[in-house]
């Protein structure tokens, strides 16, 4: 957390007037400013608006394919233990089929910076061990039962088990890093390893609790997710030995890539369709998670309004048709596209800081990432 | 578990010859061979037989007065965070008063091997780091509601917190290595932590398995605890920059007092007062955990006793005297005298270990710590 507060202040993030109460109304439904792909001023020439979804991210995953290969196969390589439950429960996760979104980025930043060397494979799939630790102990802290559409790994070996492998993961992952040999890259890694956590506690103490300030919402997602993007981005750039100028460049468009992710992933527990999303919608309502369409409907409301997020929100009494009342309170005052219209600012900002390198194929797809990511919610 | 066994390998090992099934029927009731104090051949020289108990710890606290109090200070101001509630649930845990064992270890394998330097201090604060970060998860996955006497943080805090502060500590130490900036200590520190979830996640693959061998215990206590041991005690002799041989020698030390000091607390859930030890009597018994005290009446057992022990840990089916049958059985066949009498085989090789460094303070202290983990048996 600290680390990142360093880098990139609350002031000079995109939104962030907006980010201290009293919060201006989100915008009218209907007005959806800058929604429409392609729109987006200032984007990175050659990005791929019109043609995002799915195609953004085969065409990253094109460009880096032998790199990913070889990283897939160190993951499944290091995951191993004579300890047996350990490499079946991370199989469980790993084959699951994540979109290997945060690897891959460090294997094209690492391209995009100029490396040719295969630091980076490795590195990635540090970067990988952490997301799949994270993502078995955020299971534990949620009682989820479902990943990806798949029952999740608690649900199948147990809460314990998930607990003490995201353990060997993460430990895994710092083995790894010592391998590569670089205190600079271990010093990124560590440090976002424990702004993640950071998020996370911030995450279950403003559960519930609807005085939750949008600063305080930017905060954690800024921490339990953008952190691990921007630190993924930035090892490319130190792998390459580019200066501070492209360390820094990566590191911004890998934060706000992540900030924007999140948000269209908080949108999504709101609109997505389970079987699109893997996971069930409504799983942050259920769990009273402050999300930044909770925060910007709850504003919006009136006080019958309001009285509904208390309950359900805060005191988390909920009723068989309270998600549905929610997501049409927040579709009558917009607060979901006004979350888009965020999200995309958010991805403005990781286009431009790509503005730091040459046109090439690697800086087309991560700016294109930045509309897959987007697209995900229209 | 990897590093581990290049090191030390099963057959090595003292009691080793008898780690295979079948298992030897443990001495008759009434002979404890070598439990009593001063007996204990091979002994180093100044070691402190006799005045053991509380005693040896205090003569290592004392030794290492100046550098432990400033290793608090650090393990304080770095447990910070502006997460109010991780410093918090730390501090619930820090402050509840553990021995200090580990870190207090770190501190004089340094001082024995001749460093003068102050790296030593915040190394010992990320070898306790690690060690509360796996307390925090142990706890959870034992659904411990004491810990040291004391409410146990996942009982006042909750299991989530528990999960995430636990990660946060577990990345902080990470970072708090990065910056002495030992590439050998990373490698050493972060292999222990990775065979430590090893016999964590092992340990949960055995409970309630009768079928488990003395190797398989050997080595749960092996990595769950022994390895950070001796983890704590080699970067002590890293730091000083000493050859090969004093790093193995302290590794050695650390290794073989960790099994030690694991197998009398094995004991102690079968034996001690709930208020000297600090946590209820039983745990272990009741979570059908399998120790070797456990294994030793096990194996001792006639076709009734079995049925009694299968039901018990197998089956995990207990009724409110089931634990004082339990001790009874043990006490019968003698498996918690022989269970000593293993320790004591590790512990005199930790002794034997520290030959290889001249008679001096920190020399005697550790040899007295020996003794101190042996005596709380007593």
């Amino acid at each position: 957390m600290r680390a990142l507060a360093e880098q990139t202040t609350a002031e000079e993030m995109p939104g962030a007037e907006r980010a201290m109460p009293p919060l201006r109304a989100p915008q009218a439904p209907g007005t959806v400013p800058g929604s429409v792909p392609g729109s987006v001023p200032g984007s990175v020439p050659g990005s791929v608006p019109g043609s995002v979804t799915e195609d953004a991210l085969t065409v990253l995953s094109n460009l880096v394919g032998d790199d990913l290969e070889t990283c897939n196969r160190v993951i499944v390589a290091r995951m191993h233990s004579p300890v047996e439950l350990i490499p079946r429960l991370a199989a469980h996760l790993v084959a699951a089929g994540g979109k290997r979104i945060r690897p891959m980025l460090t294997l094209a930043a690492a391209r995009l910076s100029g490396y040719s060397g295969a630091r980076h494979i490795n590195l990635a799939a540090c970067v990988e061990f952490i997301h799949t630790a994270t993502l078995l102990h955020d299971d534990v802290v949620d009682e989820s039962t479902l990943r990806r559409g798949l029952a999740s790994a608690n649900a199948v070996f147990g809460n314990k088990a998930s607990v003490l492998v995201g353990d060997f993961l993460f430990s895994r992952s710092f083995e790894l890093m010592v391998e590569d040999g670089s205190l600079a890259v271990l010093a990124i890694l560590s440090a976002a390893s424990s702004t993640i956590a950071e998020g996370e506690v911030l995450q279950l103490v403003t559960q519930n609790d609807l005085a939750t300030t949008e600063a305080q919402y930017l905060e954690v997602i800024r921490c339990k997710t953008a952190a691990l993007f921007a630190a993924a981005t930035r090892i490319g750039a130190v792998v390459a030995d580019r200066g501070p100028e492209e360390e820094r460049a990566l590191e911004e468009y890998g934060l706000n890539l992540g900030i924007a992710f999140q948000v269209v992933d908080d949108v999504l527990d709101y609109g997505a369709e389970q079987a699109r999303l893997g996971k069930t919608v409504g799983d942050d309502f259920r769990e009273g998670k402050v999300t930044l369409p909770v925060l910007l409907a709850y504003a919006a409301g009136d006080e019958e309004e309001r009285v509904f997020w208390r309950r359900v929100i805060e005191a988390q009494e909920q009723n068989d048709d309270d998600l549905a009342t929610a997501m049409r309170l927040m579709a009558r005052c917009g607060a979901l596209a006004e979350s888009i219209r965020r999200a995309e600012a958010y991805g403005e900002r990781a286009r431009a800081a790509l503005a730091a390198f040459p046109d090439c194929a690697e800086r087309r797809a991560l700016s294109g990432i930045v509309d897959f990511c987007i697209a995900r919610v229209r």
